[in-house]
């Protein structure tokens, strides 16, 4: 074996178990994408609701992926910022994307 | 909204249910990297059943990611190999371990 197959794998693990769930790579990409507010972030997912989005940003928040700013106007703006760390994978799902609207050319149109 | 955002979800999504599962990209991993022989492949991915890999590998058959070329020697020698599509995936893969990598760092051991 050329590379290290085992620690490779351990890291892809790793990154499969941090986009788990449904709404995690959806979220990131909105946030790389622009929308800063709550409510932004929401309209931009069809079907998700204020709870896991609640849910999702907070744990994005201890992971170091999302930055929470308030500021303490009236009313008070609350901004959700990407890190670096969160925007390097967000390039990554760029490339998903790119990559499933071409899978479904193959797959359902039946090109190659 | 610059971009469709929609469109966009709808291709992530695609690419989601795709990679959807514990073993797909462990899988696509391993051939990308030269394993080819159902052995091979199970031998680089520890805790996947024969049984599992079996099903993946059909899947993957009838969604063009491998193709599967057997040789009519004596013994019969089957070889998965990725095709074009899937090796395109293959590189967002190894993407998604540097990323794990880094991840790591950032998270367990505090690092930004």
């Amino acid at each position: 074996m050329a590379r290290n197959q085992i620690d490779e794998l351990r890291a892809l693990q790793d990154t499969l178990y941090f986009i788990g769930g449904k709404w995690r790579l959806p979220i990131i990409n909105s946030i790389c994408n622009g929308n800063k507010r709550f409510r932004e972030i929401e309209r931009s997912i069809p079907g998700i609701t204020r709870r896991m989005l609640s849910k999702e940003l907070k744990d994005m928040e201890m992971s170091k992926l999302v930055q929470r700013n308030v500021y303490t106007d009236t009313p008070v703006l609350i901004e959700y910022e990407p890190t670096e760390h969160c925007r390097s994978f967000g390039k990554i799902i760029q490339e998903m994307i790119n990559w499933g609207k071409h899978h479904r050319e193959i797959v359902v149109r039946g090109k190659s």
